[in-house]
């Protein structure tokens, strides 16, 4: 899909967020430092900064509880783990709560309520600044059935198509592709995680060289639909 | 993990491989037109490549037969999509066997026997010719559950531990990990993807920049063991 190299920065230098900070404004100063935005940049947003952002946090040691407050089903439990379904339709450990760099003891960091707004927003205020609007994705580290260790996934986006469909182009042979769906926006979240790291406070990367598929998509098209799902 | 930018080059110029090809010479006349290797450097190469070179295709149209053949069990099965467990242990469709990019009508390629042995007869032909010993990655497309589209992941791995093992490390605020193993080989698998195109004849590319968690693990390492797959 593209000639050239992909580059994957790691914006650094963007502290601790917290409820209510400016987080367009802190990734926008990142960008700066790095040279800004050109027209095809991709902006990959880690999760737990926007959840924070937006004040997503709740305090309690009643992890299941508050796990089953965001589920709308439960898909499996097996001792302390619980893959859920969110409201949002995405399946994940623990409704994708997470107490690891939480603001405190008894602090748990919840999903964005809307991944997709929230990453409409940062795109709309990079956009104002820079001139170039980027394609931005909320990023999350989810389990998979069958293979061990997560991997960055795209949770919001905007700005792109997270699906890149190749249905009805050819192979090298001239033979049409039969049903060949790439989950583009989930490559880009799982290439950013290689630079965010999960300590050392990178909580964004800017990706550049990739010709992203255009359209205006939401992280929920990268949702099977309950039709198609062979492991409910 | 990584202070500076990663780059994804793709690997360009390789002709269509054939059974008999000497895939790691032509990997390699692709790296020295890209300028090499130095140390720390990943080459991921994709499936259908390394599996045209080991002369792994079959002729003919009983998919679903050629499908079994390669399974040691069917996960699920709904129309003509079978989502099989490989001998290997991975789960996907058709038991990895593809028809797209196939040396002709009626043919199919199969996974290599060994991904891993593929990829750690790659990283010495390549360490033998360029000094440093890059990790490398046979990559391939699989489904997910849940999630729609494909995202590759690695099949082979040399050079490498395929999970990145955070678990016992601290977050910002100094509070251990719980349980944290980030599947990073699959995540540079899927960062390969974004150049490598499944109709332009780039089989290969270079990934430069990540700080690759030492260690010589296998990709069966990605694979989620019995006893704790919660989606049989």
């Amino acid at each position: 899909m593209t000639a050239g190299p992909v580059e994957i920065l790691p914006l650094g230098g963007i502290p601790e967020i917290r409820p209510g900070d400016d987080l367009a404004r802190l990734v926008g100063d990142a960008l700066e430092r790095a040279g800004g935005l050109v027209e095809g940049d991709v902006v990959v947003v880690a999760q737990k900064a926007v959840s924070k952002a937006e004040g997503r946090l709740a305090q309690t040691h009643d992890t299941v509880r508050l796990i089953l407050g965001e589920a709308r089903a439960v898909r499996r439990r097996r001792g302390d783990l619980v893959i859920a379904e969110t409201e949002h339709g995405f399946v994940c450990a623990s409704a994708g709560i997470d107490r690891s760099n939480a603001p405190g003891d008894g602090w748990a960091v919840l999903l964005p309520r809307d991944p997709d707004a929230s990453a409409r927003g940062l795109r709309a205020a990079l956009a104002a600044r820079f001139g170039p609007a980027p394609a931005v994705i909320v990023s999350d580290s989810f389990g998979r059935a069958w293979r061990q260790g997560t991997t960055d996934v795209a949770i919001g986006a905007a700005g792109l198509a997270p699906l890149l469909d190749l249905r009805g182009t050819t192979d090298a042979r001239g033979r049409v592709l039969a049903s060949t769906q790439i989950a583009v926006a989930d490559e880009l979240a799982g290439a950013a995680e290689l630079v965010l790291g999960k300590a050392a406070g990178v909580p964004a990367a800017r990706i550049r060289g990739y010709r992203v598929p255009p359209g205006d998509g939401s992280a929920r098209d990268l949702v099977m639909p309950p039709e198609r799902d062979l492991f409910p």
